[in-house]
């Protein structure tokens, strides 16, 4: 092997040779910008403060967006590769540390094939009044499982994904887990559920396959 | 019938007697305040500007919502009926119009049993790079379905959800559609897929359920 022999990145993922220095001062800020926005986000929801002022917010905030434009980059944020070899999915809509749509979720994996988190969905993630939105039950599903599919450190994509609501999910502190049932070949069989406290609200099955690349 | 005779309103709607003409000032308002979050999520992803210059703008952010704070509702925003009977779920996940989490979908329905809509996902609901999150995907479909299911006028809850991932399903503009295929008591049989210009990527089934009240 060459001395400067470098592993080829899968498929959108991009290095960007930021040091462990540069990735903890980014952690810091975005994380710091990516939570107000989200209590922006829960405000713009349930404020109830004067139309007027409202009107107003809307107009600050629009000054203050216009700083964050003069440098943008084209697509999405995709997956970065610092200098340790470390990726950060930081866009990504559930787990990401830039992205305020993500509640976000911080999934522990025991790095066999069992994935597990325990997290809280305010009122952006509503769908009948004050429930959890189906929807949002398999997205966090989703993701859960296929983290679980991915544990040994293989990821796996999605192929098929079965959701059975048993119950309303009520909006609050939640818990999510998943593990592999069964490997195949290239498929991974992974069963899981969404609880509340007083049990399974939501469980799930699906089937995960490698990618060839 | 009594002259003062009300309908019953379903589990955790809420009769807010708004006129029509404070409902359209609200959307007009709380339409934009939304619009200008979905850019900030959007920029806080993609954005590279100097670092200093997102902690300033987190900062100005902090200020700027606590103008939002002294009279915040409790929970979720739920549904609110206005003066002329008509519901408005502006906290919805997926079509919130008051929630910048949501896209928001325009969903349309045929008044029987079928629904679509077209819309655009960019960054903030990025996955693998480049691609939808699948669990993205999940989220869409499942209140898609969800809108045929109930294109009659009866909402109906899901009771299970069946996602076929074909393929990636790029970030940009996409449709989804949906119809029930048949009924079956308070069972509804639904069929539906997610697409982009080359034809679907995520095909969906899903059985929703009457509820009971």
């Amino acid at each position: 092997m060459r001395p400067d022999h470098v592993a080829p990145l899968p498929l959108g993922f991009e290095r960007d040779g930021a040091t462990e220095e540069v990735v903890e001062q980014e952690r810091g800020v975005y994380g710091d910008l990516a939570g107000t926005l989200r209590e922006l986000v829960d405000l713009t929801i349930r404020t109830e403060v004067d139309l007027e002022v409202v009107r107003e917010v809307q107009r600050d905030l629009e000054v203050v967006a216009d700083r964050l434009r003069p440098r943008v980059r084209e697509g999405g944020y995709g997956v970065h590769v610092g200098a340790d070899g470390r990726s950060r999915a930081w866009g990504n809509a559930v787990v990401g540390l830039r992205n305020a749509i993500a509640p976000p979720l911080d999934v522990r994996t025991d790095g066999v094939g069992r994935a597990w988190c325990e997290f809280s969905l305010g009122a952006a993630y509503e769908g009948p009044p004050a429930l959890v939105h189906g929807g949002v039950a398999a997205l966090v599903l989703d993701h859960v499982l296929g983290c679980a599919a991915g544990a040994d450190g293989r990821p796996r994509m999605t192929g098929t994904l079965t959701m059975r609501y048993r119950r309303g999910t009520p909006l609050g502190t939640l818990s999510a887990e998943a593990s592999i049932r069964s490997v195949e070949g290239r498929k991974a069989f992974v069963v899981g559920h969404l609880a509340d406290a007083s049990g399974p609200t939501v469980e799930a099955e699906g089937v995960f396959v490698l990618p060839r690349w």
